[in-house]
């Protein structure tokens, strides 16, 4: 197995020029004869996309509409790597559609703009969505992408910005089993987040709706609190309900008794002086992409006892993998015309409870179970089935 | 095998409710392991995502840009079944996608637009670009269909309205073998078409270039000629160039001494007086569907030498399915930016000089015929490399 940087570099780029593109088109009916053309192009089809234009609840049945879904990006914020553009963007997006097929067995279909102005974004999705069952945003930065996911929420199939709220959910799950693994309770723990971007504000969010209290964003520039200048608008609604002591300064600072750390930032962030800070039985999840805030020996090292990045070759790795395929699969099945905060809290608990017994080396699904998207599915059916959308 | 049309229509609704519509999206790729998943998605493809960021060139090597053709509609001219909307034309657009890759090994993906403002369509088109390789519009009526596909001409990949240009390629190599079966040259014969809209207008154009000097077309007004009034700015291009006596008066007037009869109107326009009207050896393509213009039999009754409809049913198949796999194969294999006049004509002869002694009979090979799309291609491809684009 590919093990440097430089090695998984060169061995991607060759797979990627083999297979010219990771997915291909392939027809579910037959096309042999007169009559299969007959019947999926003309003259039959006349009659299919009439009954369609007529009633059309049809799309769903008699077009892949409804086992669809558009993976849409501008490239603004491709991984951790910045705004590669539309084509940069496109090995991440074709990407994501294999695990959509591959692991929820949803249809997917990679789509790269060459627009970063919002308006023009929004009119795109908006004017696409008779061609899917749902549309995965994906890799848009903050704070557009938020402005850009709200003006989409009533078009009448779910949009969903994977970065915010697919990192959301595994991240809930993570610290979910996490809390299990050290014995505390959700609404005792202080939590401190780096990074407040569209991830950062997206989890800090299900953080909340699930019951933490106390809890600090710290962003570039420090600690983030009520009344701190130079706030986007984001991050001054989530200063109104975190940070309520109002602590200033770096997140060196702000770790200080934390019982969970979540890094959305960057590298090399902490060392185990950091950790050392931290409540006894700490969690570190150290997500920034490919270097972690802080490795994980070194976070044990400080006295971590439960230590996740996003990372495969490390125990506990918190990928959006798990949660995107079966989100839409649950929400696509049930027709939902939205995900809503209720779906996603919901996906988030039934991928934590699909691990019996969590253990310190043990608190998330592998990234490649195939069992995880049908059991957030169903969550995210019976969520709409519950509370509507 | 269905032959009436309640038949056909309940065997086609029966066939996509089972399918659930006509296209999977599949992996090129294995995701079974670890290592593959870092391969094909996070970690390795940053690496790639930064190379093609770094040379856009590559998206033709390392994404399947270079080998996937969107096939885009607004639903404004669904078959010969008007303006169905994006829903009713997402059954169609499915099918050209199942033709694209049995027939020509192009992966082609069906997005419908819920839009038919042309400003908005040029709009959309423009920005998916860095996402395909070629844009195939599709069921967009005239005269906006003319202007669309004008202002898309400079985005760098080839975009082609089928229902113009792939009609005209499959009507052009249709009249040089009926022409070849008859002894008559294209420049000695007087043409009269029914139907002056997208594909008429086209067709016209592609038979001028081709050497026609006599022709007339005829709208539902009557026909065409310089200086009549209420004629949209396509047509009175073309009664520049055609209609040179200024000839008045319904099909019924215009088909008088005409060599070749091109049907690209309605059902039922003509009997066998008509046919008996025209020059000896008649050529009659009455491509209306699904009821042409005349009945092959009521047209041989009138005196044709040769006849074709848009049918599967009677002998002479004029369907764009000849054409636009191999259209897009080639123009996109050879990188051509945009699909010429040139590159249509050469597709058109190709097409024709497939058919090894034409008969009245046997004029075109079979729509199914595999052999037809990589002939175009190369074609296509020999045009470009001649003439540039």
């Amino acid at each position: 197995m590919a093990s440097t940087p430089e090695e998984i570099a060169k061995q991607a780029i060759e797979l990627h020029r083999k297979h010219r593109g990771k997915l291909s088109i392939v027809s579910r009916m037959p096309l042999n004869t007169a009559e299969d053309l007959s019947l999926a192009y003309t003259p039959g089809v006349g009659h299919v996309s009439s009954a369609v234009a007529a009633n059309p609840e049809l799309s769903y049945e008699l077009t892949g509409r409804g086992r669809t879904v558009a993976v849409i990006s501008d490239g603004s914020a491709v991984l951790g790597l910045g705004n590669l553009g539309p084509l940069g963007a496109m090995p991440v997006m074709e990407g994501k559609c294999v695990l959509f097929k591959e692991l929820g067995g949803v249809d997917a279909i990679p789509l790269v703009l060459d627009t970063q102005d919002s308006d023009e974004i929004v009119m795109i999705v908006k004017n696409l969505a008779p061609s899917f069952g749902g549309i995965n945003l994906e890799d848009i930065s903050a704070p557009r992408c938020f402005d850009i996911e709200d003006r989409l929420q009533d078009i009448g199939i779910p949009v969903f910005h994977d970065d915010q709220h697919g990192t959301a959910i595994v991240t809930m799950a993570a610290v979910t089993n996490a809390l299990r693994v050290v014995g505390k309770s959700i609404d005792q723990v202080k939590v401190v987040f780096s990074g407040a971007g569209a991830a950062g504000i997206a989890c800090a969010q299900m953080l909340i709706k699930a019951g933490v209290r106390d809890m600090i964003l710290v962003d570039s520039k420090g600690s983030i609190y009520d009344g701190r200048e130079d706030l986007t608008h984001a991050k001054r609604d989530i200063a109104k309900v975190t940070n309520q002591e109002g602590v200033t300064g770096d997140v060196h600072v702000a770790i200080e008794g934390a019982d969970v750390f979540v890094g959305l930032s960057g590298p090399d962030l902490l060392d185990r002086t950091d950790i050392a800070k931290m409540a006894k039985d700490a969690v570190v999840l150290a997500m920034a992409n490919p270097t972690p805030e802080i490795l994980p020996d070194e976070a044990k090292a400080g006295g971590a006892a439960v230590v996740g990045t996003g990372r495969s070759d490390f125990p506990n790795q918190v990928n959006n993998v798990l949660a995107f395929p079966g989100v839409f699969k649950g929400a696509m099945e049930s027709r939902a015309p939205r995900v809503t905060a209720e779906m996603q809290l919901a996906a988030a608990l039934a991928l934590a409870n699909l691990v019996k017994g969590p253990t310190a080396e043990n608190i998330l699904p592998n990234a490649l179970d195939k069992t995880v998207a049908p059991a957030i599915a169903a969550a995210v059916s019976k969520a709409y089935a519950d509370h509507g959308a």
